[in-house]
């Protein structure tokens, strides 16, 4: 029987996530299985709620991982912390922040959006003036926006949401282990990121962390929360219970991934980690713009872990992806929405962010488009 | 810095799942990444719905994997097929019937239970005739309940919940792979299952199906779906629009391990893993019988797959699982909720169902026992 698993590529990552992954984190993933009520995997569970606070900067008893990818830790963070007629901000400059507003009112929140332009980032003090009429329970944003390659300023926006009243929810999918992040510094009630991105493991698991307050808010809502798989309070008993609760089948292996992936970061060491980002962009970038290349974003606003180039004139946007795709074995990814077909989204995170795989993409690049 | 991955136990997984995994399984695991959205690994999806087609006995369109445990697959059967103050019957004879209906309580459905005995199956005729009022407009069962070791007889539920008007949702998490199961043919609108039982890949995945009926009812509903992640409908534009639309970044490497643990499957052929997994139930039950112990079912009744042992009086439940794990290094599973202290549960799932593990248990137990 002919097994596809045989004939796929080996693909170099160099997308919106997943990225590529070290070879420590495969054979992690492929290490024998353990049942999710054994106490060695309990113990391998505190390890990546300890490696967790740590990326995140908080010491935030709620530090887990969610059972399902990004998307699922975003569902996990608003279904826990949304009643049906909260109001609710969310600061849009993209397409997952819009995907946020959209989830939260499927939840049943009543949802403002403060719209500004995707490519340009957020401007906290219309933020801090919408939030000052006091009428918001929830806010949201996005600290790196994926579509767009802009870094948003969360770190001001924690104190003016508590003066509000609002709870501050981050969507990290994209910076975690990339970007500094203090949690607790800035004011972050609750946080959901990703594996596949800078925290090096393949896709399936969304790390998150609530606040006592928003565990507070989750704990004391006055029916309970409409989603028993993702239910904080359900999964805190297997995550921290004495003695631990079944709750579900913990995806053992992906958590085995996880683990060596948060350990290779401690050993890299946090701030060496982002180093290794901010240079391997410089590096793409200089050679972007050595090809006549522009960045869509100005320079102050640019993530180094995810770089929109726009797609010079006359050229096939399709085109250039598929063979960079068939020829050389290399992945980056398309525009999203309103940016579909004039950028391209470069990813150079976790593993992926080194100089020699920006090399390598600059050298195919060059060829197809005779630069 | 220490890596606890270094220092965990092969363990033989013979509790209520997960089950030991082939070593063809953890290779894919570790297999090189690919994106969610690369051509191949779309071919790698289309390949997992024809062999869950296969598996489920089913042609239905809407035949994927939720990126999710098989909690996750109950959470998306439900969320899409409720809408608030639907009325629902589920009917209970164990642990996992009863948290179908508390999450269906709080996906907002009005859940009527019909309660049998734990340990005894559902009867047929009750069922019917409380479906005969046609006042439900879904009803919910557990196949293979994995609390009690119970058989319900799902086959003949289907044509009675159609003549209700009711769509007839079926749990086939630890059933399925090691009975016969013809979704079509019995009737069933929406059945979801896990990866980590009788498919014997590790957890992390919730293979479902939903009918057209489903598909419409989801589809047609007054409100989105209150659950962006398990949106079906979202979900088939990923699986099977054209062009694939992206809807969240899909676990590669679980992919990856359910499609090789479905094509080992295929192999061996489906009547003839059913056949090992009843032939390894048939040699457990001798041996334990033949040590003077009791089987918690009555034979007409038991799951091959899951086997619950009555603990003979005056020995220590948890002393004896204990001395399992640590000296002989045997995972078996305690009972839950009234049957906690009173039986054990002892998996025969997928790769863990062959005689020669049934043997290394039976040996391990007669020492601990000195039986």
């Amino acid at each position: 029987m002919a097994n596809l698993l045989e004939s796929l590529d080996d693909v170099l990552l160099l997308g919106p996530g997943p990225s590529t992954i070290p070879p420590e984190v495969y054979r992690a993933l492929g290490r024998r299985t353990l049942g999710h009520m054994d106490s060695q995997f309990f113990e391998l569970m505190d390890g990546i709620k300890e490696s967790l606070r740590l990326v995140m900067g908080t010491a935030n008893r709620a530090t887990i991982t969610i059972s399902g990818t990004g998307t699922a830790g975003m569902e996990a963070t608003l279904v826990n912390l949304i009643e049906a007629g909260d109001p609710m901000l969310v600061v849009v400059n993209g397409f997952f922040a819009a995907r946020l507003a959209e989830m939260a009112r499927r939840l049943g929140a009543v949802v403002d959006t403060l719209e500004f332009p995707w490519g340009k980032p957020i401007e906290t003090k219309e933020v801090e003036k919408r939030l000052s009429s006091g009428a918001y329970k929830i806010l949201g944003m996005v600290h790196a926006e994926t579509s767009t390659g802009v870094k948003n300023p969360i770190q001001d926006l924690g104190p003016p949401a508590r003066r509000a009243g609002a709870l501050f929810i981050v969507d990290a999918v994209t910076s975690l282990g990339g970007l500094e992040m203090r949690a607790d510094e800035w004011g972050i009630d609750a946080l959901y990121s990703c594996s596949q991105k800078c925290i090096g493991c393949p896709a399936g698991l969304s790390p998150v962390t609530f606040s006592e307050g928003a565990m507070k808010k989750a704990a004391g809502r006055s029916a309970p929360v409409p989603n028993y798989y993702l239910d904080m309070n359900l999964l805190m008993k297997y995550w921290d219970g004495s003695p631990r609760a079944y709750h579900h089948t913990a995806p053992a292996n992906m958590y085995f991934g996880l683990y060596q992936a948060l350990q290779l970061i401690r050993e890299e060491g946090l701030e060496a980690v982002r180093k290794r980002h901010r240079e391997a962009h410089e590096h793409l970038v200089a050679g972007l713009e050595g090809m006549g290349l522009s960045m869509l974003v100005e320079k102050p606003h640019r993530l180094p872990m995810l770089n929109t180039v726009l797609i010079p004139e006359g050229v096939d946007d399709a085109a250039v992806r598929k063979e960079l795709r068939a020829v050389h074995k290399i992945e980056i990814g398309s525009g999203l929405g309103a940016l579909a077909g004039k950028i391209w989204r470069i990813g150079l995170m976790g593993y992926s962010a080194k100089k020699e795989n920006v090399d390598t993409l600059l050298g195919a690049l060059r060829k197809i488009l005779r630069r």
